[in-house]
């Protein structure tokens, strides 16, 4: 394992109380040590929740801030937040307006956060999920698949249209317009080191990829050895221009995202060749947006999310905000 | 080699232009290929240019920007840009008030930027140049050392200042100020993928872990069996506490950064622990980042670095910006 670690039994807590020591406009809920919420939350817009498993950081507390989400949950690695933390996160946020869930589409989180979702209705709150499902080759039917990378496009949009004031239902209602308009595709080049078992997570041999694989190592599409990085790109981009049905002088959103393990210059390489496929095809981009955002731990590998935008989306996309990992001026 | 590249000569050029494509603020300089500027330089300012080799990404490039540098020229992965790249970008940005040149104290890069600087000198620009030293392992004596992650502190109180109206003198002044109160240490855990050679860039074995290391290998203080995340942070913490000569009630700026294959989840460990060892001494922390800020594109390891603030730096580390890769609102 080429990581440092202390037990791996509190890595989540150590990870909440390291973070929210260096990011002023957050703190840990008293009500779950999971929870991590702005410290002055407006009660009269929206509230947006987000959530997950740890693991992806900076997903999702480094998107806990103004313009963005009111407050995140989250588990220990690679494992649905529970029930009561769930619902201590809507009470702590308990915004008038209602409370919009949003996170990835997994079995356990599904659970979980609907179990939160039906505690909470029963005391009186107004609490709506949304499942962001944009691995395009996790499943055929849309409402099967997994979340990826494109978890932050559906968020940003639903956290721009509470900020501007938007009642719940169009919140809830843009959110899923901006699920269903977004896709995503990546490539493993390899496993993350767990820290609970000083292993990797899973056995990708040297020099092999896995096109389409899940960002918990679920399977993909194809394995084989790797190939140039334009060929990987060319793969890769071809089903989200088809998912989103993708035609000249359509505009896009662009998220380039690294797993954990990839290096920046390969991501700028990355969006080159990206640039040059929708350029071709006469789609335009709007925004560009290229990092480490919702990783793997120490994963090599990376993926492309789209997102066609319409001038709805264009406006919420481009919202400023100001989240410690992710800030739009 | 976990990585997927296309032909390794053209990377850098690669990484350029899907840079560039990416960021409307930016634009590679018709002078060379080498340099990127932003599109609308304000010649009456100190004009600021930060450069060295790639492989640090998203160092030079993602610290071109409003508030920060006006330009970066970059050589190949791990080698200088060479001297005409430099003078170029002089060109390029030619500010009224002066040009200062800021980069990491290495061989080549001292050889290049300073050929550069007389070539410009000789015409009639006016141009100072800043090596950054605060790897404090890397030499006994504080001008013989390297510069690593504390290039962005030094840099950045430099570009705050410039973009404030200081003169020439001032902002030099400043940033060898700067540097002077900044030192870092750090710790690699293995080595990062070559794409020239398809091979890690040095050998260091599985569960071994290096203290002191540099960004491009260089040798460092001891190497071991990995220990704790804590203890580790002990070791590299304290000589930064004692070079800076920390005491109760100073107040520091810290950067927590990741060399390229590091979680986030550990960077967000390490400043738990480091938050505890200034606390108990009593030391005020300014204000935190958290990130892979500095790579050696995907080395797995860790490094600290503090700044020790005077009023004037705290001013000028925490003045607006807004480059891609580094936002202060």
């Amino acid at each position: 394992m080429k990581r440092l670690v202390n037990n791996p039994e509190d890595i989540v807590e150590e990870l909440i109380e390291g973070y929210t020591k260096a990011f002023d406009d957050v703190k840990v809920s008293e009500l779950s040590g999971r929870v991590v919420a702005r410290k002055n939350i407006d009660k009269d817009k929206v509230g947006i929740i987000i959530g997950g498993g740890s693991g992806h950081e900076p997903l999702f507390l480094g998107y806990v801030g103004e313009g963005f989400a009111d407050a995140c949950v989250i588990g220990h690695i690679n494992t649905s937040p529970d029930p009561y933390a769930v619902y201590n996160a809507i009470k702590e946020v308990g915004s008038n307006k209602g409370v919009l869930l949003m996170y990835g589409n997994y079995t356990g989180d599904v659970l979980n956060f609907d179990m939160a979702q039906d505690m909470a209705i029963a005391e009186g709150y107004k609490v709506k999920s949304i499942q962001v499902t944009d691995d395009v080759v996790s499943a055929e039917d849309k409402d099967g698949r997994r979340g990826i990378a494109g978890d932050i496009f559906v968020m940003k949009i639903a956290a721009s249209a509470a900020d501007l004031g938007y009642e719940f239902d169009e919140v809830y209602e843009l959110a899923q317009k901006a699920n269903d308009l977004t896709a995503s595709m990546g490539v493993a080049l390899g496993a993350a080191d767990d820290p609970r078992t000083g292993h990797e997570m899973f056995n990708l041999e040297q020099g092999q990829m896995e096109i389409g694989m899940g960002i918990h190592g679920e399977p993909g599409v194809r394995r084989g050895k790797i190939e140039t990085l334009n060929e990987v790109v060319d793969e890769i981009t071809d089903p989200l221009i088809k998912e989103l049905d993708l035609k000249e002088n359509d505009e896009v959103g662009v998220l380039i995202n690294g797993l954990g393990a990839t290096p920046y210059m390969d991501l700028f390489v990355m969006n080159k060749k990206l640039s040059e496929i929708l350029e071709e095809k006469k789609i335009k981009v709007n925004r560009t947006f290229i990092g480490t955002c919702a990783s793997t731990m120490n994963m090599p590998g990376q993926s492309i999310t789209l997102i066609k935008l319409d001038e709805e989306l264009k406006k919420l996309l481009n919202q400023p905000c100001d989240a410690p990992y992710f800030k739009i001026k």
